[in-house]
């Protein structure tokens, strides 16, 4: 359903060259050189121009809600009807993410996947593919064609930004259990035992953290014969958010949009975005290292290095609208800073 | 010369009552909930009123540039003249801290306390305290006037802006050699062997690194005598614009602002600082760890626990200037974000 192309490498070594004539000592900006590298290849599609900039155009937020069986089944500290509480306050503004998106000048959209009872809120966009997925530890959470249907919402959300001008999307979630579904999704794609992926989500105490191995170990189980391809994966083990959040994936880095990965969820939409179309990793940017015990092994699995690490574990995508002047910051550098000849500065390294 | 209060600890639980009660899993800001319950101490003044907010207005990054003695001596990948090359660039908006002020609504001020040459900008502020410091393993870097005036100067610069309404300011610093005089200070402010302490700066190779861990010692021996007292240590071993950023903490300390502490350089002030006035610590934000080798260590010295870890080591500020977001995130949603009650959220934790 989407062609995903990578970046160019046609002009690394003169993108590598200009950051490196920067008044600064080799490699004094650490990520921040990387990141300018990588945005560079992202947006300098033609021949190299020295003068060309990089930049970042209309960037949104776009924050998925859906709801998860498996929540219903003692794994969550809060009941799934926090997940709707939490949309309507997205949709009046009060949450971090509002407050967030605000100060970096990220346009906030929030999108209903498939939460237990439709939003009544007229802010919130429909693109519900059911009320809640099943209990995965049950039955598959959704069938193929909710897959397929959740792929083609997330094409036409992208391109409705594309479209207005956005050339980076940032991802969040909101959806009580969908640490839950996250780590079977990391399991089934690193073929780990779910175990090693499952943490306490928002703060569960342990009896909560036994209960939740154990009904992931029964889930994976269940839909062993299943999940040896992606989107079987999601299908047996998915949110109606991860499924939507893995189609905007794919369809901004056809467009060759910059994608901003949260936490924990989104890496679990990046690892089989990425397992279907591998050059879509060329378009990622990776906000934080959260506080969920199974994230640093799936940012490795995608040799990420994330920009900050604050101990969030909020999800919402507060990491990545945090992470925002950090992307601004590398492109600011790249743009703006003089280079050693122009500035009159001795290039002694 | 600083009378150095602590904060207010009166509000304390009102504070961490409030940010509890944001619709959010309880902690799940990870390092903002403390950072923000910091800002609120020093802010709020008060009696806890509900409604205060908290604020950044005018913040300031000062940069504070001059010249070592034993740069001479084959210690740094630069010659001490790039010290004014690079204010020159400063002064001309060329260079990365240029880029990061404007971008993150910092006024950049940059401080000329001792350059081997003065600087014939006319926008860089005339702070000298000589010609470069004496190479410290040879001499005393600078007498104990030159401590006393560098304070002072320190004073009305920190008053000037506390007077324009500016209630935070970061410390950035320029001068060749000086990983080695805050490395030196470093040895002697936490009884190290000042071979743990010595870093490679902006990337010398292992020749040099040798030569500067030799000279380092020599000059610990030289003033081992001296060097019992944070004035001494700064007298003996410190840079112009190291002593200048130890006064500069103390006279924002003592008017209540917010100091946010640059990398190593910054911290070998903080930790003279909080030598001299251990309420100092209550005011300072650690913007980011450092790629040099030591500054962990001051880290945990200091209990800090820093922002941002980019692998920077650019000096200049630049890691405070990245920080700022990071600052006003918290205090945005220490001010903005809903409570439990007021957006109808199941307050579960």
């Amino acid at each position: 359903m989407f062609a995903v192309d990578p970046v160019n490498h046609l002009n690394d070594e003169q993108i590598q060259h200009k950051i490196n004539q920067k008044t600064k000592p080799l490699g004094a900006l650490g990520s921040l050189e990387s990141l300018a590298k990588q945005i560079a290849q992202v947006q300098l599609t033609e021949p190299f121009n020295n003068r060309q900039k990089l930049a970042i155009n209309q960037p949104a937020m776009l924050v998925f809600a859906g709801d998860h069986g498996i929540a219903n089944h003692g794994v969550s500290i809060a009941p799934s009807a926090v997940t709707q509480q939490m949309v309507n306050n997205f949709a009046s503004g009060g949450a971090a993410i509002n407050v967030f998106c605000r100060q970096m000048g990220l346009n906030l959209e929030v999108i209903d996947c498939g939460m237990l009872t439709p939003s009544d809120h007229p802010k919130v966009t429909d693109h519900r593919l059911g009320a809640g997925t099943q209990a995965i530890h049950q039955k598959q959470a959704m069938d193929l064609l909710a897959v397929k249907d959740g792929f083609s919402f997330a094409n036409d959300l992208v391109q409705r930004h594309f479209d207005s001008g956005c050339n980076l999307i940032a991802l969040g979630e909101m959806g009580i259990g969908n640490t839950s579904s996250a780590a079977a999704i990391m399991a089934a794609m690193l073929k780990l035992d779910v175990k090693e992926c499952v943490g306490r989500g928002t703060g569960i105490d342990d009896e909560s953290f036994a209960l939740k191995r154990e009904l992931l170990t029964v889930a994976m189980n269940l839909h062993r014969d299943k999940i040896h391809d992606p989107v079987n994966v999601l299908a047996c083990l998915g949110g109606f958010e991860i499924v939507q959040m893995t189609g905007a994936i794919l369809a901004a880095s056809e467009k060759k949009m910059l994608v901003v990965i949260d936490g924990f969820i989104a890496t679990a939409a990046a690892l089989v975005a990425v397992a279907l179309h591998p050059s879509a990793r060329d378009y990622l940017i990776f906000a934080h290292q959260s506080d969920e015990q199974g994230h640093p092994k799936m940012l490795q699995a995608l040799d990420a290095k994330p920009l900050l690490s604050l101990g969030l574990r909020l999800g919402e995508g507060t990491g990545a609208a945090l992470s925002l002047p950090m992307i601004q910051a590398a492109v600011n550098f790249y743009n703006d800073m003089a280079s050693f000849d122009k500035a009159g500065v001795s290039n002694v390294v």
